[in-house]
């Protein structure tokens, strides 16, 4: 097998980026030997940025979301609304929901959802860690900004249930048609949902 | 856009590995965020291959094929027949030849195709060092095993010019159906050339 490959280095290179998701083998070789092709400094660039990345990369305290600081720059920043705390799976969601530009609060990144078949209970996110948190006062408003499945639906209802004794309001993502769709091919529940949570038209042009 | 990653080492990661082929930085954040699912040893490794991969791979001074040491093992091997030279465009070519275990020559890789819609003339690629390889005696027969197309005909009729005069057998590649391929979806270039050059049936089965 060695000598497929012409060279242990490449080899070695080939059968540790494959380990990466959607990348065959055919695709590492190809990859590699683009980095072979390139200036030695971008390879060793891409080399000490990916050590790097899993090297010195924490996770924030106070809201689990990636950080390279005891308390992530999201957390620590004054001018957030510190009332308001959303909700979300990992941590591209916070990317998503920081891209809307339509948040100004601080995130809680449960780290997973709950999954009885993929062997994921409560203990395994950082829930326990959501309810101190809310214990501790300051939080008015808890957004569940969880995926639109029986995963997100099953962990929402827990936090729900773990929460609703305390002083907060609960809010989870509007469910609707999304921009752009056609009432044809919006699914029944999802219409209903938009008609059950209907907004005032005046809303969507007013300031 | 750094608060775009929440991260600078995570927007490093993701720059670097978006200057890939074919990954997007999309990919780019999936790959990135898999590393950090992952074991700390499994990243730096990654990190450390291509690292490796890049600082350490040399080119054979003999055939130009990527190497670990002066002269590649290849060349080196006292087993392998060193009067049939097979010129190949790259590495991966002599990774396909080396694979269907029916040559046990040298290589000669040009690294790349004369081709002067891209401005590659003659000079940027391994061809004079082809010629003195020739001229230095000792191999009888250059194997031009170059793609079908038009660099790979030019690249051909170039060497095949430059050593005409010389005592070498040049053969090229046998043009011809794929197997498993279908007359029907055949072209007329490949099943022309694949009468022209129609070999003895017994041979096909013949040890």
């Amino acid at each position: 097998m060695t000598n497929e490959f012409q060279s242990p280095l490449l080899e070695a290179a080939v059968t540790e980026l494959s380990r990466l998701p959607g990348i065959g083998r055919k695709t590492a070789l190809r990859l590699a030997l683009h980095i072979l092709r390139r200036d030695e400094t971008e390879g060793v660039t891409l080399g000490e940025a990916i050590i790097n990345l899993r090297r010195n990369i924490r996770y924030c305290s106070v809201c689990h979301n990636i950080s390279e600081t005891e308390v992530c720059p999201t957390c620590s920043d004054p001018r957030r609304d510190r009332t308001t705390v959303c909700v979300v799976e990992n941590v591209k969601d916070v990317m998503s929901i920081e891209r809307t530009g339509q948040f100004d609060g601080l995130y809680h990144v449960l780290g997973g959802l709950i999954s009885p078949m993929d062997g994921i209970g409560p203990e395994q996110i950082e829930l326990d860690s959501l309810i101190k948190r809310v214990r501790a006062g300051g939080v008015a408003e808890i957004i569940l900004a969880l995926s639109a499945t029986m995963e997100g639906e099953t962990t929402g209802f827990y936090i729900y249930r773990r929460l609703q004794d305390m002083p907060v309001k609960i809010t989870q993502l509007a469910r609707g048609m999304a921009v752009g769709n056609e009432i044809e091919y919006t699914d029944e529940l999802t219409l209903g949902s938009s008609l059950t949570n209907r907004t005032l038209f005046s809303d969507s042009f007013a300031g």
